[in-house]
């Protein structure tokens, strides 16, 4: 399996040697979170592209100094919703119906309930369940790189409201969530390059 | 790009045909799983592989009465720690490093950083901390399974308390996340099926 052999040769890279990537591997990879399944299609994210020095400079330093924001080609945000609402909902259902030439009133019962359950739940909540499908996305970002032989870095280790405030995501309606630095391993120079990939035993992960 | 093709092959099956994978099928979707990357290594899930038929009649009411839970092949079941401990984390790391042929005491300073901000946190954090993580691997079962021309529905729809009764996870430390059929789309008698797979404009979804 293709994807076997992508999820094999990937790994935290935490030294980048700081060459670019091409803008058709850059697009590569948004196509592939664009295409990223998420709960009732909604995909309740954005995702930042940033390759601009300064920024990243900025960026570094809310994220404990970790050399890879500099030295990626470019910086992934990953931000997700910090709340759902019946706006954003319908907005979403709108749009699918009507790029699908479906009558707008298709889908009401399941919007119906769906906002119905949703409007009982805490903001903690939602942002939980927002954060969670952004995952989703970063995962497969994380292969659509090491399909085209790219590095990542997924990373929690930053200051989310610093890196919120830097960005104006309050306003946006938006929290930070995941960093994806894309990039190429300075192998020579990474510790982890060459370390054997430890997994959890299968026996231990699944249960049958 | 092998990926974007898998994802746009996939969507969210709604009706399946009862028909089995195989073995080696099914062994790639664990393969796949067991290497999707997760916060710090710790991988905090473990997945429930499900084809008994009286097992999945009990679970279908408990998940909406969806059809794919018994025309499915086979129904994974993304279950997530409840909680991080020292003790499991302190297990995976040494684990990590006697694969590693490291001696035991290496990440000593980065585990302590990591417990105690672990440690500091509510086990409401924990439990969605963990489920994030899990949401990884889901995404990359479900494009395994894609690239195997196997269908899959993601599933946040079911009742995680009567499920984790039923599957006794609270004795396990874990909560049930999500659900995954595995099987093949039952093409003429599903809705969705043939539907313009629509996801929002990159435009709005990318910030550049």
């Amino acid at each position: 399996m293709q994807l076997i052999e992508h999820l094999n040769w990937r790994y935290a890279t935490k030294k980048m040697n700081g060459n670019t990537i091409s803008e058709n591997q850059l697009n590569n990879i948004l196509d592939a979170i664009q295409l990223a399944p998420s709960s009732s299609g909604i995909q309740p994210y954005s995702v930042f592209v940033i390759s601009d020095k300064e920024i990243l400079k900025k960026i570094q330093p809310i994220a404990m100094g970790q050399g890879q924001i500099v030295d990626c080609s470019h910086l992934l945000v990953f931000a997700s919703w910090d709340k759902y609402t019946l706006e954003k909902i319908e907005n979403m259902f709108d749009y699918t119906l009507s790029e699908r030439n479906l009558p707008s009133n298709t889908m009401d019962d399941y919007k119906k309930n769906l906002w119905g359950m949703f409007s009982q739940k805490t903001d903690d909540w939602h942002a939980h369940h927002s954060a969670k499908q952004t995952y989703i996305a970063l995962g497969i970002a994380m292969v659509a790189a090491a399909e085209q032989k790219i590095d990542t870095t997924p990373m929690e280790g930053f200051d989310p409201k610093a890196l919120d405030e830097l960005l104006n995501l309050k306003e946006k309606g938006l929290k930070s969530t995941a960093l994806l630095p894309l990039g190429y391993r300075d192998a020579e120079n990474d510790w982890l390059s060459g370390m054997k990939k430890v997994r959890r035993p299968k026996n231990e992960l699944f249960i049958k």
